[in-house]
């Protein structure tokens, strides 16, 4: 396959994804969690890493431990998947991927998925693998996510900010989906190129994560747009030009340096949404991983 | 969760596809390839084990590579899914968990499927990828696979035979589905107890793989039941006890006794097809696949 077509998959499945979703009447969120779950094919299974599940403060979820991997460094992984889909199997290899690059290790949560469990369920979930890490004796802790994984890569550090307890040593967010008031301008001025996002799949989304209406879309702990980042940890954003949700990442990263976070945001050209996925296939995700692990290794020299 | 209702995720897993099945009008082949990929669910991520990605005589699949595994003996996986389902990564945590007991590396094949791809397609890869594993010096390789996969575990080496070409040291086929007259007996004596497996979607994954039609369901390399099994290689079988196709395992083992092939059956109480998937997770999975590996050790020395 040529490079441009590899670069390419990822947009073909969403535009496959986005074509079930139009054409599926009645879709329930089960079958969309079986669909979702694709969200690994895109992913080359990444050599010399090792698995294994394991439950944190109560959340299951799946280490990945690359061989000779520093498991004093773990990365907390937040999948994707609007709150509702994805899972730590769909995301498993580019958690992989990326604790590789890292010269971490990874546990990709299990966390409770809405609607079932509305906010602030998923940041629960994650304020408790953390602290249980915590007394694990682990001190090098970075939240890390994608899409709705990727806000919850920053909730959760704000929520230990509440509670007085210690903060993640970074925070990294691929494609953060934060704006729960659906009223980013890229929606508009992206969405012939985004493969996927959508409003209505977005509103979809939030009504069942605010628990249809009754929480409010401002929340901080939702909408990290609307929270104070004040004293939170060096931050990496990235996004794909193309994405719909592509001013979510900008307006983080503004409103993080605004609030004196140091700032790294990435935006590539061309790329959907979570394009880090295509890691070990398109070269685009694996310059993306390898610009992400020179910050990392660099913040902790 | 105790034990016995570990035991009965598997039988739980299948009873939620079979509601699906039953109450989604127009399910499509692809809708389908998505929920059967779930079967990887029921498996525990095995430790100790790491992936690779390959093309093996021009066939897609994942190595499995147990740490401290011997690479000069290679399991041939084949996984199920009627031939249409199914895929090298639904089955990748069940390989490698048999190749962990065995001692062994597995490489799963992401063979063509129907109905796209109709009979032979599915032998020929099995063929392909394994000459291209003798062309790489490996002369110790088993055939292995479940359900339909346990078919082409057993048919593989009916056409090496045939093309006068060296045989597997060994096979191995779990709840293999043979019967494409779809005639057994236990499709009717066990159809209440089986969650998943009933006579129509047989009959519908018969049509793809045997091109509605135009293939006889009693081609010695599409149902082996009607081969010759002479001078096959020692075979291990198994099945559930509980399960509508248990007779294809049966009737399998009497045959290939017939013909003089050294045959262990293994027929477990209460199990579902393709039990061995709750490796793991479930008692009954890892004591079959230690018995497995008891046999496999003992045939090696």
């Amino acid at each position: 396959m040529t490079t441009a077509l590899r670069s390419d998959a990822l947009r073909a499945l969403y535009a496959d994804w986005a074509d079930i979703l139009a054409t599926t009447p009645g879709l329930t969120t089960r079958l969309s969690r079986s669909i979702f779950d694709e969200w690994h094919q895109p992913t080359r299974e990444p050599e010399d890493v090792t698995y294994r599940e394991d439950v944190v403060g109560g959340v299951p979820g799946i280490w990945t431990l690359p061989l000779g991997a520093d498991p004093s460094q773990v990365l907390l992984y937040t999948h994707g998947g609007g709150f509702a889909v994805g899972s730590a199997a769909s995301h498993r290899k580019l958690a992989a991927h990326v604790a590789k690059a890292l010269g971490a290790t990874a546990f990709v949560l299990d966390y409770r998925r809405a609607p079932e469990h509305p906010h602030p369920a998923q940041v629960e979930d994650g304020v408790a693998a953390f602290a249980a890490l915590r007394d694990r004796g682990i001190t090098d802790i970075t939240t890390i996510g994608d899409s709705a994984g990727g806000n919850l890569a920053v909730a959760i550090p704000l929520a230990l900010r509440e509670q007085g307890l210690p903060l993640p040593t970074r925070i990294i967010a691929f494609s953060p989906w934060l704006d729960m008031e659906n009223s980013g301008a890229t929606l508009v001025t992206n969405d012939a190129s985004d493969a996927l996002i959508t409003v209505p799949l977005l509103e979809g989304m939030i009504a069942g994560v605010l628990a249809e209406g009754r929480i409010d879309p401002r929340t901080p702990l939702a909408n990290p747009l609307h929270a104070d980042l004040t004293g939170l940890p060096p931050l990496y954003v990235n996004a794909g030009a193309v994405e719909a949700l592509v001013d979510n990442a900008t307006r983080l990263a503004d409103t993080a340096r605004a609030a004196g976070v140091d700032v790294t945001l990435s935006v590539v050209d061309g790329m959907q949404h979570v394009f880090p996925c295509m890691a070990g296939n398109a070269p685009e995700a694996d310059a993306e991983i390898a610009a992400l692990a020179t910050w990392y290794l660099g913040g902790s020299r």
